[in-house]
């Protein structure tokens, strides 16, 4: 039988922040869920687009030319190549869509870098 | 500037059923919102995954060997070539993660069937 994913008690399973985990894949895409909280490092994405969904809370992304405020209920798309840093101020919990192969820091590599999220 | 989205004011643009509305893409695919009421056609998608997230109310997803309920803040991805039925007592509001050429109605053309999304 097909199941059902619940985004709460997913994420009630982890309190690390920035540690992607995946939670479902479609087509060549994961579905991954994120605790956030404080500032991200700045990066791209050489060839994929990123979308955040904000599952609770807020947080804000940074682009070179500006911010965008993000709150829950909120989706953003970060294009390829467009470079970002996400910051949140308290901690929030985000929803990601992105092909499987993403790696959250992108073209950086740092203590943050997961570039397999486990399977929760 | 990127532009996010906010789902409850796409959501508020329309009141229709079964017509999903195209608000996001990434990469190959499409972040489309749609509210549900009663029963869909029985389809399945013949080479595409298809997500489900509930954003507002719940349905119920049928199979040929089962029903799962979806509540608010759950997920359900539908593997392709699993055929599937989604029934809303009340209306729901959906979120969908599919490739940007899904059809909503699978294999099957009928009056609802949505071939190209309209952009909200």
């Amino acid at each position: 039988m097909i199941e059902k994913v619940n985004l709460a008690a997913k994420l009630a399973t982890f309190a690390d922040h920035w540690t992607p985990r995946m939670v479902g894949e479609v087509n060549d895409c994961a579905v991954k869920l994120v605790k956030i909280q404080g500032e991200f490092v700045w990066h791209h994405h050489e060839a994929e687009d990123e979308l955040f969904l904000v599952v609770k809370g807020r947080f804000r992304m940074d682009f070179r030319d500006g911010s965008v405020p993000v709150e829950e209920g909120e989706i953003i798309v970060v294009p390829r190549g467009a470079e970002h840093r996400p910051v949140a101020d308290e901690e929030a919990h985000v929803l990601l869509f992105e092909p499987r192969t993403t790696v959250n820091t992108g073209n950086v590599t740092e203590a943050r870098t997961v570039r397999t999220p486990e399977r929760i």
